[in-house]
């Protein structure tokens, strides 16, 4: 294995271990020991790719988008309507959720008051990324008139961070999948179109059907470069 | 003053400061000597009323419905519609949230992980409080046909918790009461019928207002005792 790609790998298998240890104990109860140990690298290399709780803790933060935009580029060709990508943003995030416990780490910095973390940076990029699906939506004339995006794209943001938070308190995000689409059958009716409410698929379990086509896909363009 | 209204007033002064001190050191930050010194309350004083800091979280979290419905049992005379006032709570919360340090603490212990008290209370008292209200407002027709009260109830409860965390985490919550309105928009062409919507008043500042009116009555029904 080269030296970049080698480098690549640790530095994933420590924000994978920090984004673990911060879901089990938060930013204030985690240290650089628990993580380094927890994915098996030494201190040394750790200290290669971070120089501080503070700079790991950011880094998992800024992977909260980022790491999730590799399964949403995925094109969900058959879907007619554009604002069927905003709700299969969140039904995919709904559904990583109950099982990424990287994801579930970021989240829980992104929530956590207390630190010196700038917790700002996820939402804006979710904001960013919702703001510019919206606005592909309304060229389609897909939106209600009126609509203003950006209040759009943050009340969206917002309110899917609570519903996803309720999840973890009420029902250690047992029925957090079940709670997303409730949410985005709600948010469809504030923000789109009749025409394209009748048309939106908004299930529960969408988003593990969407994961296993991602995965589906991954395998298909693994296996074409094998025989390539 | 007699001696049971004196222990009610230094219960009130001890939870008052306890909000405080979780609002800016979060559960593990906080220790009952700042709570007691706070309020400059002895600490013979602090466990005649809570025995340890679990009980103190844990009443500073039952109080954050119950402190609020107060504030709301009082009539907003002059709304024809039943569903302004699901509006309304979120409104008046939304106000009270920028400025009453005790209802900040409540909610960051809401939102925190990491400690031992049961956070499903507030979640679980302000959904009851939502689905009354809902089950009133469909009683007079004011819901969308086939809206589920339990469903809209929790997603307008963890939809307004999201709201006004990423309103903290934003702009410290500068735009809180923008982004609750713009949230209340959205939530009622969710839930109530597009006549209902027509009519309610959903402003940045209706929760100002609402809190001027609640305190002017306030004000009269003192005035009215102390002339009795």
């Amino acid at each position: 294995m080269a030296r970049q790609e080698r480098a690549v790998r640790t530095r994933k298998a420590i924000l994978g271990a920090a984004g673990e240890v911060f879901a089990e104990h938060g930013y204030a109860g985690t240290t650089i020991y628990d993580v380094y140990t927890r994915c098996g690298v030494t201190k040394g290399a750790f200290y290669f790719h971070f120089s501080s709780k503070v700079e790991l803790a950011q880094a998992v933060l800024d992977e909260q988008v980022g790491g999730q935009i590799a399964y949403l580029e995925v094109p969900f060709t058959g879907d007619a309507v554009k604002f069927q990508e905003v709700v299969d943003i969140g039904l995919l995030v709904g559904h990583r959720l109950t099982f990424d416990r990287m994801l579930q780490g970021s989240i829980r910095l992104a929530v956590d008051q207390g630190h010196e973390i700038d917790r700002r940076v996820p939402y804006r990029a979710w904001i960013d990324v919702h703001r510019s699906l919206l606005a592909e939506a309304e060229a389609r004339g897909e939106l209600l008139p009126g609509t203003d995006l950006d209040d759009a794209a943050q009340m969206i943001v917002g309110a899917f961070s609570g519903v996803q938070l309720m999840a973890e308190v009420m029902s250690e995000r047992k029925d957090l999948e079940e709670r997303v689409a409730v949410l985005y059958r709600g948010l469809a009716r504030a923000v789109a179109t009749p025409e394209v409410v009748a048309q939106l698929d908004i299930t529960p379990d969408r988003g593990k059907r969407l994961m296993a086509r991602v995965v589906a896909e991954a395998d298909d363009r693994a296996r074409e470069e094998a025989g390539g």
